[in-house]
């Protein structure tokens, strides 16, 4: 299956925001235009616009007014891909050297501060005040979730509430805003829009943790970076913590990172070996169920179908 | 002369802005809070919430709207602050240790992205299409003012047009942005609110500028960092630029830079006795007079009055 397949009808709609995107990033200034470009070349699977595209199938689907919001919230993906590659001291991102790496870190930091700009600049196109409102507020969280991320580094006795609260506020929330600001600009109802959020919510957070464990069960070629990586950098993730639970495998792969120099493959094979990756994906599965059990109020239209049809895909995803 | 003395009228409205303030960056994440209000405390002038609220004199003056504007303003204007820190790798800032140093680049970053959004949740309370616009304009700007102000450093070849676009966009637009707000969120007339615009866009050259003599003039206790810190980092500024007329002094001064170890003291003379801090005055001067003819069109209130009592203070200003 393919992401893409899914959502064949809203073809047309996610070229001509990916256009926009180029046009959004496009200013008189070379060196901007090219570290911008960059970034947007490298690609992305474009799932926030998507999400905004189906919450509006469940209004008055108006591209000229989602088109702003999809714009919007993929920019501000976009930019804090650019300030994680300054904090994550990625030297790839998708296998394409990070804008970091290529340029340095101070005009990574002011593109991404360009690219928030220009997605505010352009949600300013709707006249909505609930918009900004919504935008702004996750906007927030999104800080507070990057600064607990890194105090979280390297955390070995964190929680799991500590991880959950994590993913919700560096993945999740956006992902639920994408959805529910497509039903809110297309006027869908109040309750209906409300069940897009919480939609958004449950896969948003089951997809951060497949990507957690992917980080463990994908290779070099699928991932763009070594299995293990966030790990490596001290990012410690639901399959991690779901290892600990035995207290003698805990004990191996702490002590492996004290000695400055951890063996990954020997840290991967313990954390599989633990169980730690088939209780994250129960996990994750019980998050897609949710999703779909939020839907219920939805009319059985093309987006409910499609969305489900998301879920599954999730369930599903390898790379 | 003091600035305070100036617009002691605005004082209790000072007072609850900078109040405000605080309440906007108080966040429930003990490191976000801490870092935040480590720069809060550290003070600053607060000239745009005071450009804010004699924007707002010029029209049917709310405190409850100008509040608003005039924390995300500032709000915004320490973002900037926080980012600045991280590019310059300063130590200090008005002689405090910055956020940079005492926690890391990382967080830093991430601060001043949480302050930014703050500043948007903040704005949000006005339901005003325009005032969006303008802020967000504002910051793409500052943003491609930043990155300028990269590409320019140690680019000695860099004319004065280039110079006097990057204080724009760094210092001015902000400023310019303050005046025009203040009168906007108080429906002063168009003409008026226009008038505002071009005066905060003078007085922000002039400021700029002057603070970039004082970098050569001031002493290390007035500046809070060693006097010639700017140019010491590759920031060339109005009075080099000014220096540079003489060719002599050009090339003095480039091959201190070219030996790696420049002497500043020996540095700061030869741009003295250029006459570049002179001429960097005149110029101050005439932006000063733009500001003043600027107000013409305004009405003989209060506002005005103080306006220009604020152009004769940069004039004064020594530190």
């Amino acid at each position: 299956m393919n992401l893409m397949d899914i959502y064949q009808e809203l073809k047309d709609d996610i070229t001509a925001i990916e256009q926009e995107l180029y046009r959004s990033i496009d200013s008189n200034y070379a060196l901007i235009s090219e570290t911008s470009s960059h970034l947007l070349k490298a690609g992305g699977k474009r799932i926030r616009p998507v999400f905004v595209l189906l919450g509006g199938k469940s209004g008055a689907y108006d591209i000229e007014r989602l088109k702003h919001v999809a714009v919007a919230l993929e920019l501000i993906h976009m930019a804090t891909l650019v300030h994680d590659d300054v904090i994550d001291n990625a030297e790839t991102r998708r296998g394409k050297p990070t804008v970091k790496a290529k340029w340095d870190n101070r005009v990574a930091m002011y593109t991404g501060d360009f690219i928030l700009a220009q997605a505010l600049a352009r949600v300013t196109h709707l006249a909505n005040p609930r918009v900004h409102q919504i935008l702004s507020k996750a906007m927030v969280d999104m800080c507070v979730g990057e600064i607990e991320q890194i105090q979280a580094l390297y955390q070995w006795n964190q929680s799991l509430k500590t991880y959950f609260m994590r993913i919700k506020r560096k993945t999740a929330l956006l992902i639920a805003v994408s959805c529910q600001l497509g039903g809110l600009v297309c006027d869908a109802p109040e309750r209906v829009v409300h069940a897009l959020y919480r939609y958004g919510y449950y896969v948003g957070m089951a997809f951060q943790i497949t990507d957690d464990i992917l980080d463990f069960t994908g290779s070099e070629q699928q991932l763009g970076k070594p299995a293990g990586s966030d790990l490596r950098q001290g990012n410690i993730t639901l399959p991690v913590l779901a290892s600990f639970k035995d207290p003698a495998i805990r004990e191996k792969i702490i002590s492996e990172f004290k000695s400055g120099t951890p063996d990954m493959p020997k840290i991967i094979n313990l954390i599989k070996q633990s169980g730690g990756i088939a209780v994250a994906k129960t996990i994750a599965q019980r998050y897609l169920e949710k999703a779909r059990q939020s839907l219920e109020d939805l009319q059985a239209v093309y987006s409910k179908k499609t969305l489900i049809k998301i879920t599954d895909f999730i369930e599903q995803r390898t790379y």
